[in-house]
């Protein structure tokens, strides 16, 4: 008998017919004699809705009533599904985050989950019954509602899982796993068995968003065995993410991720002397503006070349930062382009294989596409290219490193 | 400085501009140096919505669940009050019943109010604060929602401003105050400026439905004065429910109540023995069938006609048995009429004034209306007629007894 920690999205859940659907699975789970914890999300659509209300009130809600009034939406669902699992047989009760005691701090809209108090949880196992969770939402100390952020009920889910010590946190998605590449980029993706929590979190830092981040991260702290599944075709085993980095298949490459969503700037002839990155990047940080890679060149006459990536869709915000900088700092100039693509090997097997990088910018100059920045990690190299690549650049090194379906 | 509880119910927060209208008339109350704690129904619609949900997947949902469900309609109505009243710059924080500890027993879908820890609401009325609560709503011992039943957002509002000891207790409604009778039957109804307690009581038992009984019950028993207000035409005084009789207008009749929701059952030639009344009107109580009016006769030959009234919906199935108890006792016929109504005048008066009833039934005689039952308590005078006289009974005692608009 295992405990399994199931988490079925806004979609997997957005009719009565799909919650019917979820209901089928949950209890053939249970049917097979383990414990289940399932925790939900919102019915697609309706934290929308809500927001919509809220903003139809106010321009800037406040974020204590926001979360009173958003995590109404997962309070439905686990009504839904625990009168659907009675209806077909199998015994089950609801519970919001506040009654489970999802304990988090008191920040509205993007709350951290602080500790669980399982023994409710427990109790109803321990009686046979399957224990629906609403996802997304805690209580902070004064009995406050919170929430974790949207997409925050994988989040619960990995707690969950983390506070009882289940065996296996399943998390249900439109997809029915992790893949090699996008399969819409390149339709010879072959899905894996198998990830670590590293390449995991590298995926999915990179736009593969099949999981959040942050459950990630939490899964990886706590040990806890995350395993992708598609709620809506049946059968299949999809993709472990797992801590233990001997059972990955021996691959050098795990998968290739990309994302689109990015912009490069670059401030030309900036005297070089200490502190000048930080009075480069210092105003852009206080603007709220994440900066990704960061690539600084010496040049011959004293001045440097200082080159980095923003979200593109803070851009402009960036480049007018960068231009008053630049007047401050007597640079030469300020250039940018918003129309380019990083994309990234990704591969625990990296740490044991040489010559991965040489291997990555063979394969993109024999395709003719210039390299414009590179970044490496332990377990990631990534490169920067011009955005009209991106489909060439993806499917060239899928192939190159073996990634193709059989 | 008052301490006021006002109560809006779903079709006075139907919609976000009735919103922002309730919370313009919240400030108002604020402004003028009140303490305002509000208690709000669902949007209109909304908990028909849910059910609606609920019964797309069972046809008998299990009642904790429907109670989760239900319960989020009032949470997006205090989250969305706060915001709107915030962002006219009255501050304001929402509670669910659960925060604000409405302890309930564990009847789901019909729970009973056993407590209410006010520290959290007085704490912040003392830091400024209007204090927005969840109608309807609670939770029991063990911490799942319970709800009240439906119209209970009226019992939470009175119970707030007994557990308060607040100075009065407003209930918004769609009505301006409590008439005489209903004036879509008799135009010259006239709005009372104060009821008494008892009256409200037997108004609202017989149809007048401005109030749950309930709530007026308990407004009753701990001494909450109660104003019936139009949340929709501003300025008016309503009617205030008290429970000093000393201020009530000196008039013998306070007011004309009806109900049309009648049928009667006789049961002729029942063989006279002691116990009959039990034997007739057991099998009807056992079927769950409430009985109001019951009248006995004894006639001649040794048996006794026996005549009572039910809930109209339950006319057939009460025919049914009784006509199966008529069977066993040996009665000669089961007679019945579902097309009666009841109309009652209700007045503290009737202590002090003799003859109110013959002056009833004297007026009822001139327009040559056939009383069929009559039934009497301190305050209340009801007769049976037959349901086509109804506008013309009302109208002819609504003048004979001076209730008549000025």
């Amino acid at each position: 008998m295992a405990l399994i920690v199931q988490k079925y999205g806004g979609t997997s859940v957005g009719t009565v017919e799909r919650i019917q659907n979820v209901a089928n699975r949950v209890k053939k789970s249970r049917d097979a004699g383990d414990q289940v914890v399932v925790v939900v999300s919102a019915m697609s659509g309706e934290t929308n809705r809500l927001i919509g209300l809220a903003n139809d009130i106010s321009s800037a809600p406040n974020p204590r009533e926001m979360d009173v009034l958003v995590t109404t939406g997962e309070q439905v669902t686990i009504a839904l599904l625990s009168m659907a699992l009675q209806e077909i047989g199998c015994d089950a009760r609801s519970y919001t985050g506040g009654q489970v005691h999802i304990l988090t701090d008191n920040a509205h809209g993007k709350a951290r989950i602080t500790d669980i108090d399982d023994a409710r949880v427990r109790a109803d196992l321990d009686a046979g019954r399957v224990v629906v969770v609403a996802g997304f939402q805690g209580v902070d100390e004064d009995r406050n509602i919170t929430t974790l952020g949207r997409g925050g009920s994988d989040t619960t889910a990995v707690a969950m899982a983390a506070a009882l010590k289940a065996d296996e946190c399943q998390i249900f998605t439109d997809v029915d796993g992790v893949y090699t590449t996008d399969p819409r980029v390149e339709p010879k993706a072959r899905k894996l068995d198998r990830i670590t929590f590293e390449e995991m979190l590298e995926m999915a830092s990179l736009g593969s968003k099949v999981l959040q981040i942050r459950s990630v991260e939490f899964a990886g702290k706590y040990n806890v065995p995350l395993r992708v599944l598609s709620s809506f075709e049946d059968g299949g085993e999809g993709t472990l993410i797992t801590f233990e980095e001997d059972g990955v298949e021996a691959a050098k490459i795990s998968g290739i991720a990309f994302n689109r969503d990015e912009a490069k700037l670059t401030i030309r002839g900036v005297p070089d002397q200490p502190g000048v990155a930080y009075k480069i990047l210092g105003p852009i940080g206080a603007a709220n503006i994440e900066v990704d890679m960061i690539v600084q060149n010496i040049s011959n006459d004293d001045t440097t070349d200082f080159t980095f990536t923003v979200n593109r869709g803070e851009y402009k915000k960036a480049h007018k930062i960068l231009t008053e900088t630049a007047n401050t700092l007597g640079a030469r100039e300020v250039v940018g382009d918003d129309a380019i693509v990083k994309v990234s090997l990704v591969g625990v097997g990296m740490r044991s294989h040489a010559g991965i990088a040489s291997q990555m910018f063979e394969c993109l100059s024999k395709e003719n596409i210039n390299i414009q920045m590179i970044s490496t990690s332990e377990i990631k190299i990534s490169v920067v290219i011009d955005e009209k690549y991106l489909e060439l650049g993806v499917r060239a090194l899928h192939k190159a490193f073996g990634l193709d379906e059989a």
